[in-house]
């Protein structure tokens, strides 16, 4: 397919490389700077632009990669003149129908995944998750998806916002969870990489069991000595002692309801 | 070397397998129930037993594996009688002097790893942090730990507490965030595996950037319209949405001290 790629950021990165990789065409790169159009075309192939309304006329579909806050700004100067093609947003929050009377056939195509500009994302494995006012849109979306991952998955949006919560939780603060360790670490002069088994295996293990019954620590065990000890070490920071004693309270209550 | 296991948890049990594979001989397998004594037995070999006072006085190691709230009541009466033996503890928590005019030779061999019953752990990958009272104790715990693993570090108790704090971020709240999102998805209807390709590479990126660098989502872009949407999900579980609200503000924050 004929794709115009809105959007120069990590996920923009990431999708217009594995789109050029699976065959289709790149046919422009829009970002509000020259250069990181400029990076992304490099990449994915396309012309470079930063004239949003002079965006080629000449493709298939349309693909919106910008963060959520610009989306509602953004999308009419991009649909303008281009009503009958197809406009597709891959933002996990954002109801498909931010496009409704700007677009014709629109719709979301969603991967879900964190990712950066320095390593490569796998698509294969990366769930898609998307959505289409009408079937060729529907279509649209399926058959790039399909192009990219083995995983894609029809999902209304309001599932979908509940699906990002989920991704959040699972990914964003489990990320601020390895900073903070980080951050202790690094005051008692103990690398971080010394963490890295462990944190392999807390992800690994959730493959064969639920978080739930995978749950251990002093928390689950209601241990009140260790967490009175973690307390006094977290005494300069009252946010990250905040965060500790209502993780701690959560992962006891649910494990009370477990049983 | 001889080794009695005191305890039969899952520290117990995955350490009790490992150290009979490196080719130790354990003598015996205490627990306060005879079941759990015997399932541990059954995979790292001894005599199970149930009565503490009469333990084994033919061994070199004794490695008391038990949670932390009842060490001070079982060291004494594990050492009464063998205060020539060498004793070490498995907790990260607990100071090594919690051995004290109980034993001549004590110290601690605490493997950072999450284990469970059903999964065999890799000890090859897990790092042993180890200390001791004297020459004689720490060697027997290099040579202990060295034997199931490429990565021994000598560690204050000081230094240890904090890295077990360190491992209860990064291990314990990371799983908790996994048993939060899997929540969030089972009252949509969605299976928890979808979450599986995010949660791996949010692991794995953390091996090549560090995880400031690597922190993704709305908190760090400040999107407060994602955020507070993602607030009106969770209104009917308060604890979550004070986790959610501490967890982005932290994000935050830590972002600008980044930059």
């Amino acid at each position: 397919m004929k794709i115009v790629l809105i959007g120069a950021g990590k996920l923009a990165m990431n999708v217009g490389r594995a789109l050029l990789g699976a065959g289709h065409d790149i046919v422009q790169v829009y970002s509000r700077t020259m250069e990181s159009a400029l990076r992304v075309a490099a990449v994915a192939g396309g012309a470079p632009t930063t004239d949003i309304s002079s965006l080629s006329t000449n493709a298939d579909v349309y693909i919106v990669a910008l963060k959520d806050s610009v989306l509602a700004d953004i999308i009419p100067l991009a649909c303008r003149g281009r009503e009958r093609k197809i406009f597709l947003h891959t933002a996990g929050s954002v109801p498909m129908d931010i496009f409704k009377g700007m677009a014709l056939h629109y719709g979301v195509f969603y991967p879900m995944q964190t990712f950066s500009l320095e390593r490569e994302a796998d698509f294969s494995r990366i769930p898609f998750f998307i959505e289409g006012n009408d079937e060729l849109t529907r279509n649209a979306a399926t058959e790039l998806a399909s192009s990219l991952s083995e995983k894609v998955v029809m999902l209304s949006s309001e599932q979908r916002k509940h699906l990002h919560l989920a991704a959040v939780f699972a990914s964003n603060f489990v990320n601020h969870c390895y900073t903070i360790a980080s951050d202790i670490l690094a005051r008692q002069g103990v690398p971080f990489d010394v963490m890295l088994s462990l944190i392999d295996e807390t992800a690994g293990k959730v493959h064969d069991m639920s978080p739930a019954d995978a749950q251990t620590g002093p928390a689950v065990r209601y241990d009140e000595n260790v967490m009175r000890s973690h307390g006094l070490m977290l005494r300069d920071n009252p946010l990250f002692k905040d965060i500790y004693d209502r993780m701690s309270l959560s992962i006891h209550k649910r494990s009370i309801k477990k049983k």
